[in-house]
């Protein structure tokens, strides 16, 4: 195969979005090779060619889907669609070497930033382990797993700098339910999903704490002009010359209304939790996972750091979540910064 | 009185809205004249300190209302509130003669367009009636009614040319529960608050066909990119040398976020209506009002065209509300265009 093309592919992760990712593309008669971490989960998709735990409806065609524990099996593909949760993609790493994923194409539907190293997976593989940028590319969009299980219209976004790659990972994503558009923005699109994440957190407390409709639409105004205002000021950073995509799309402002109007979001049912005055360890346990807001409120402190891009919203809400300031407290003072 | 202050006060129309800035302005120790068009809801007022048809959880101070039917008595006053729905305010400019509205100050909370002439209300009386538009403030902002009654936070937008009265004007409505800010965009706050009613129609539309949360917010954010484009648009040919306010800002995409989110809006429960199916004339009946948005999809066609700018998501909605075209079809050709 050429680094153009999907050649075999492999998915690694049976989270819902994970699981959302294998109907679509075995929905399109891709077959896969798919990383199943549990036994359980592996015998029951063989058996009963479903998810016994997410998006439990969708039935796959058994001559498409190869379910594996075995990790080195599915890394023998020539497309790896990376679909785990940020938290845990080191662990995904580390058993692997630095000069297996140097031979990949890489699609990541990673919505975060690697804990560990505060790094996108991109520059994590590019910076820790010499990939090549031009084989990778990033998922994004206001996608809600739920909604693609039951084959209701959705909108995903493909960032990459091969334009013939990604356009070939479009095509095989695209379908009846799933529009696909392409473009190079692999920092923008992927920042622009973290951030969500962690303005969908404040939304849920906001919530929580009472506010209403009005204040809400406001507080995600707000948001997404930080967003807007982040995203330029970092594109200009990176490439001065070009002009940055339109961000009034589905990737950008799209995925941010999703993420905190939805009753399906994660990261705005653990800030509801956390505005009613659960700890983030007890959100946590209750909901069975960490939300992805979490780590990246700490990600993108270090990020705009870096950038020297100011983000006072997300550092409110980081305020809440690791320096444990009452979130009442906090949006007593946001309050009056918004317009 | 000077032109710059607010002098005595007056409200016409008693709609939830205007019951609302009743309210705002009264728990500000503001003395207001109110035209309340039905003798009996007079009557209520003035016995029972509430409005018998809508808000009728507020409570108002009997020595700070005077409402009345007689128009002429609340015109008298130096500064009129306008807050009957569109399609009712001819027939109180009908009533009165030009003069009398050349003398005042004109606050307009109303959100739409006149439908007799495809004009806003601004240069309804700057072009018909010879008024000064230094002596006119428009009102908006993501603020229903409901949320006002229940004092919870919201933010108003003050527009207008003269800073001075938009300040003073501001200020009279701000407290603990209402952040105000003004601006000069006269035309595009008011543009914006005509333009987000007809998408929320289609919000309402979209919400019935079964589309699902991913789908509305990639709507949603292209209507938001529509509106966006118009408002540079039409600022650039009014205000060539000027730059434009920021429209990631509560008046402008904060009004549109609620409007089409918010099961308060009475624009999205109407396009839910039609959605299913109700034909415009019974979804009007059955709610007991017109939505503002129905007129604004044909206000907002003779103004595209005036000023040369296409809005084709309005357009599409204008479609079904105007020209009898199935809501599915009409959907099912936009979600193609959609990005």
């Amino acid at each position: 195969m050429n680094a153009h093309t999907l050649g075999t592919v492999g998915i690694i992760g049976n989270g819902s979005w994970g699981t959302a990712l294998a109907k679509i593309l075995t929905d399109n008669g891709q077959p896969i090779q798919w990383w199943v971490r549990n036994p359980e989960a592996v015998q029951h998709l063989q058996n009963r060619h479903h998810n016994p735990r997410y998006l439990t409806s969708v039935t796959f065609a058994p001559e498409l889907i190869t379910p594996t524990d075995n990790l080195e099996q599915v890394l023998a593909c020539d497309t790896i669609v990376f679909a785990v949760p940020s938290a845990y993609a080191h662990e995904v790493l580390d058993k692997t070497g630095k000069t297996i994923w140097q031979q990949k194409n890489v699609i990541s539907a990673i919505k975060g930033i690697l804990p560990e190293s505060n790094l996108l997976l991109n520059d994590f593989l590019t910076e820790k382990y010499g990939c090549d940028l031009n084989r990778y590319v990033a998922i994004t969009g206001p996608c809600h797993a739920e909604e693609v299980a039951a084959e209701r219209l959705s909108y995903l976004t493909y960032s990459g700098l091969d334009d013939t790659l990604t356009g070939n990972v479009a095509k095989a994503f695209s379908n009846s339910y799933i529009y696909t558009t392409a473009n190079h923005d692999i920092w923008g699109a992927q920042y622009a999903a973290v951030l969500k994440n962690i303005y969908a957190i404040g939304a849920g407390m906001a919530h929580a704490l009472d506010y209403g409709d009005n204040f809400l639409s406001v507080y995600i105004t707000n948001c997404y002009r930080e967003m807007y205002r982040f995203l330029e000021a970092h594109f200009e950073k990176v490439h001065p010359s070009n002009e940055h995509p339109d961000f009034h799309t589905s990737a950008y402002l799209g995925d941010l209304l999703v993420t905190c109007y939805s009753l399906h979001s994660r990261n705005r049912t653990f800030g509801t939790m956390l505005g009613k005055g659960y700890s983030v360890k007890a959100a946590t346990l209750e909901m069975n996972m960490v939300a992805e807001g979490y780590y990246a409120a700490r990600g993108m402190q270090h990020i705009s750091r870096t950038f020297d891009i100011d983000i006072p919203i997300a550092d409110a809400i980081y305020s809440v979540l690791w320096e444990q300031r009452p979130a009442a407290d906090m949006f007593k003072e946001l309050e009056k910064t918004l317009s």
